[in-house]
């Protein structure tokens, strides 16, 4: 039981996020998730309280990656931590496909909804501290050129966040997952002392 | 007639960027913008064909403060004109200031809206091309140090979009036009050659 039933949970996610990246968190409604998914409401609140505990779900997995890779490369030497930890973004790319969409549902719902907020903000927040944190052992232990720790980790988010919205906004534009990769390696080298 | 016209024009795109912002492109109907506005729905009619042309009429006011900037800032020394490019940005978070979510809608409508998308998308691509064009100049000149055009075009544009992005989910995160201008600056360095 215990494995069907996280069968369908999964299937809920999975149906949830294509519903979502197509038509928006608003007009998806959980009748047409449970349609998707081809379960039964009972199912669905059997798992889910609501729409955005779903959502609130969908959130937690996506930064569960990330903070798996940053666990991940924890107690190594710093340039590599960070390789690691920068890494982790081309991988988004391959990994999330045509299901990118999502990312501007996650950025809309956190400007309306005050939920949406604390659990999407508190986390960039966080990896912004640990950016600057890691950039700021880097420039002392002279791993790292001289930067500003707080800027240049501001500069890495942003990068990274901007690749992501150009590529949902124009996916045919570029080889998103190959800038993706280059900008990572030329974010590294520069801030590698040579 | 002509300067109460303009008048009236100016009053509903204003307060379509307000209730844009607060409630949503979907949400906020015309009735509510004419409300909002203090004017009939013949007014709003004469005006824009439709919500949709309304939208694109902002999006193409927006366009315009940076084509103006880029226009202004040709025929100098590349490092100059580069400068100004840049410099058109932190500017906007000054000028735009409460109405920054309406950058949210833009980008929401165009993954949604064909239309929007053909005018939202086709000048991002427009602004790559400008940058790598200028940037390709400056190393050639020498100006620049060696980097890879099109990709330092593509990274400057993430950061702009990315920092817009973070300041609109977190306007109290950071002092975000300190942000853009010390940003800037640091591309702008990273760039010209010592």
């Amino acid at each position: 039981m215990q494995q069907r039933s996280e069968e369908t949970r999964s299937k809920i996610m999975e149906s949830a996020i294509r519903l979502f990246s197509a038509r928006g968190y608003n007009k998806a409604s959980v009748d047409e998730i449970c349609a998707e998914a081809g379960i039964s409401k009972g199912a669905f609140y059997h798992h889910f309280k609501s729409k955005q505990a779903l959502f609130l779900a969908l959130l937690d997995g996506w930064l569960k990656t990330i903070d798996d890779a940053i666990e991940a490369s924890k107690d190594k030497p710093i340039p590599e931590t960070f390789k690691q930890m920068t890494q982790a973004f081309p991988y988004l790319f391959e990994s999330a496909g045509e299901n990118l969409p999502i990312f501007l549902e996650f950025w809309l719902q956190a400007s309306r909804d005050e939920k949406v907020w604390q659990a999407s903000i508190a986390p960039y927040r966080r990896y912004h501290k640990q950016f600057s944190d890691l950039i700021r052992q880097g420039v002392e232990e002279g791993s790292f050129v001289e930067v500003n720790p707080e800027l240049t980790a501001r500069m890495i988010i942003s990068t990274a966040m901007g690749l992501l919205l150009q590529s949902l906004l124009d996916p045919k534009g570029a080889k998103w997952e190959k800038v993706a990769r280059e900008s990572t390696s030329m974010l590294v080298d520069g801030l590698l002392r040579k």
